[in-house]
């Protein structure tokens, strides 16, 4: 049995991270670290967990959880989790951080979009991408992961195929991209009030959100070259779910028959990624609660542009299921082990 | 491995049938019966289901089915399982009706409230009301089960300890319920559209619901008299989820230990229903997708009322769920087999 | 023209007010207070208010404001209003408090449920209850007037004929009431987040709402006698809209007809109350945006209780566009003028 | 007064055109044709207007309608403007055609886009395309208008003074829309029922809108060359309202002040058309129920594009709203008179 520990567990991604975790056969969480309810039984402040969960709220002590568990899951703003790893507890656990901290390799990119200095810039070069269907066997040999963000994993999981066997204009691709509300976390801020959300939709971030420099580092190492994209993210009235719609210049004429046998190449043998039929368009519902990438295109001739696009369910595979996929891997564990989860609708 | 047909398995309370069968580990379905759309691949019906259920459509053959499988789930508008049912059929297979057609005990009651003519009037006396945790051992030994409605299941496990302990003036039960609108069912209708159920609530069916004589019949029985009550059940825009509110009258002060501990009585030993700590009110999104009924209550001594709450999700145990646990009851399983869902929030 | 100060413009109510008398041809605001955004223009709170209010907020100076205007609108929590209002100022202004500091006439009542002392009683009695189609001509010459609660107004307007008329037993009054999150106000907290409301409902406040003394006392003047209800308010995930249920034993058999004729006999001639056909129930959707108040009932001969529904719109007939009428009628003017909003579908 | 008909009152589109012009103090409807509804009270199909109309429902005789009234806006779907309308009728009475029917200059284009013959072609070159802040001289001299699509005229709006002024490459324009429900209509059909739209995004008509010729048209006037975009519209869960987010390369290096004083060049003027402040992005809900269109760009030095956004009421500006606005012009009424909706928040 992997023993747990979560720090942050009751944010969105926290809580998740708990839903998958306590039906996991082979883990078991044994301290739900959450700052802001030391001591407070954690059903209480997620009342779904009544009678599931009996544990009390911890400190964020990593020192401390490094000699009780196998794993760590950092669920918790920017900076954090660089603030507290060193040397000597990664030698003791294993850390899965769901923050950005150890998602770009170059700290001057980190340090320019996040606006915080890096307290662990050495650990970044170790620190495995765990983007489990592209980088799977570095994952299983990692110490620390650093969990990719929710747009990203979407975002990147849409074009990586056409990116990798270079059939689009990398100087093209435009990611526009659609999340419900959770993604925005549980902090009590006017913008994420119900009255505000609801019955609305707003693009927000425009040219400057954190996900970009992480979207482009990924695919730039899929096509081999820079890359520099607009990503424009949107906030959606629903709690669960990423639509990404993208849009990049052909770089030849090509036939759905030839992009679709690109997709299957890369994902027809990933259970967690499925390329949809012909004209059927993704939609987030249909992955709900699930660990599924659902992905599909559509070549037009008339501009001789392909759009891709990719849903899930931002919680999931954009965070607590993808941080689950990588334990699994990291631990020798069936990849989809207390992942598969069919999705609900409606 | 049980093998399991299911009649009408395209509407929503059937489509949570096949997600919760298709992860079940004692159970599988061989037969996806959809009378709209024979032939066509479930997963196109459904497309959550790609990759996960590769079976076309069937269409109602239930003789036919009672050769193949070993349990039948009629998912279906009233009146069709009371057409199709008989001796021989039951002779070799169970049956589980989600319909109300064998709920009833008094079939004038029922040809009343429902407005069509019982075709089977002959089964309803075996039938067993598969309220799991009132009427347990007799659905372990049946051969034909009726499946509680939504909105009764959650009415009647509310009130249910108080009105077996007779601490309720059961003339003066008055529920007013609200129900997410899958309730409505799956077909194409202008009251069920999207723009016009969003942002709006409604009342419908205010005292002619067909609920009411299910809810009275069944509380009658617990308090040991005839029950005649106000049923209001109301429209939310929700997807999933039914809250129950209800009001009696205490026949004598009783106080909130006293009350707390009926409860506990009936339902301690209870996995699905929890009570929950004082004054925290159910709600339905801490139940969603599991097989929770959450309840509660509050004592007015202002008003010598008591006001019960009942929160659960209306496909999973007021439909689906529901149903898998008595299949699991009715064939020597666990009875919480393939039903261990934790509540997804948000 | 009628000068117009708001204080506390930047809450769900002040912000209506606003868009009300920003259309009203007889009233110009001349003063938006709003202690949290002082010195900051309105439109950048109210970003719908873009080139139409060109104002900056002001703090909430009741004794110069007295001097500038001829109406103050007080749109604030409980107890601000009590606790800044004067003979001084009462001499120079009127006043329509949208709080309830002054909706109470024992002040001992408003001190128990509410859980603050009140700071100026004496003007209590003064005070008129702002219930237009009740109070109507006291209104009109009030210098001090206590706008109703949201679910006060729809409450008592609902069961207001049938309590004067005395053909219901009102120890047997229920009111299960159901609203829109806009009634839980602006202010940060994680219970009014989107994805905390979204999907879900709840009741809360039960046995203990603020709003059941108040719709206590006004319904007891109706019917003469002193009134005990259960009130119990739920959360409903949508913006605006409240519908209120209400459950009572009729006194002597009555038919729809003769129920009919009271209702029409206090509303036929009002604008703003809509007593619909035959079985249709009120939907707050049909209500949306306008002053309008739609109520409707159904008699039950099985338990011998009339259920009585109503919808309103919370921030209009429930806050502002009550405010407003209020203020037409204490200056003279049309009661609807700049209240004729047709109701937005969908 | 203006006599006004209304072929196809009871569609959503129809009922914001009565909603609207109910309030019109110049414009009075006469004739509410619905061939689904006729001889039924318009009330009873949209319970909204209860009380405030009164007339039943009329059938589509265009030849009887142009003896009664002064102008028809027809608010069906394409093909049946088309075929009704002749000389005869043109002569007689004014037509403001909601459907895509007179849009589309080349009627080759048309066909092949909506998979309809056109029955009408010969008025096509007579018919002005009623996207007033652009054509607003040759409304007011027309007989017949083409009232534009919603998706279009937010589309086109967003981007026209930076086509019309040439600086930015429109081979590289990308449209990414979004709308609420309330544009695909109130038909019943099973995508569009509540369970299906709420909490789920998904784009739709990839690469085949309708929608995409009419932008291409008439962004083509603007930049004087012919113009092929992609355009993707996107169901969001929400009642009304689109956005649009629209990517395109700059053809030299500008500055925010440069683009800043191209929108005000074209728009400061216009009463409709908001030019947001920096860096605040549109969002629907700010526009909720109103006229306007807000919109607003930022650049992308990194890319060398410019994201473009623009916000409105489908139901208003993109439809019943800019109909009433053409009326207003063919009339020489104030081109808002009865538009001056302040919109609704939240």
């Amino acid at each position: 049995m992997i023993k747990v520990g979560i720090i942050g567990s009751t944010g969105y991604a926290g809580g998740e991270l708990v839903r998958i975790l306590s039906a996991h056969r082979d883990a078991e969480i044994v301290w739900y670290g959450s700052r802001s309810y030391i001591d407070k039984k954690y059903a209480e402040v997620y009342q779904n967990m009544f009678q599931i969960v009996d544990a009390v709220c911890m400190d964020d002590n990593m020192e401390e959880l490094a000699n009780q568990v196998d794993v760590i899951f950092t669920a918790t703003p920017q900076g954090l989790c660089g603030s507290l790893v060193n040397e000597e507890i990664l030698s003791k656990v294993k850390i899965i951080d769901l923050s950005a901290d150890f998602r770009i390799k170059d700290v001057e990119v980190y340090e320019t979009w996040y606006g915080i200095r890096h307290q662990s810039p050495e650990f970044i070069e170790e620190a495995v991408y765990g983007l489990c269907e592209i980088n799977r066997e570095d994952v299983k040999k990692a110490r620390l992961v650093a969990n990719p963000g929710c747009y990203t994993t979407c975002s990147i999981l849409t074009a990586y195929p056409l990116a990798k066997e270079g059939i689009i204009d990398m100087t093209t691709l435009i990611v526009d991209a659609k999340s419900g509300t959770s993604g925005a976390g549980r902090s009590a801020k006017v913008p994420n009030l119900y009255c505000e959300v609801n019955e609305n939709i707003k693009a927000y971030g425009v040219t400057t959100h954190r996900h970009t420099p992480e979207i482009e580092e990924q695919l730039g190492y899929a096509a081999g070259e820079e890359v520099r994209i607009n990503f424009t993210p949107h906030l959606v009235p629903m709690n669960r779910g990423i639509l990404a719609t993208e849009y990049a210049t052909l770089k030849k004429e090509v036939t759905y028959e030839e992009v679709k046998a690109i997709y299957d190449k890369y994902y027809a043998e990933e259970k967690f990624v499925r390329v949809l039929e012909k004209d059927i368009c993704p939609e987030t519902k249909w992955v709900e609660g699930s660990n599924y990438v659902d992905v599909n295109f559509k070549i037009d001739t008339r501009t001789n542009r392909i759009i891709m696009m990719g849903a899930m369910d931002n919680l999931v595979k954009g965070a607590a299921g993808q941080a689950v996929q990588n334990m699994n891997l990291m631990f020798g564990l069936k990849e989809s082990e207390g992942l598969e989860f069919v999705p609900m609708f409606p």
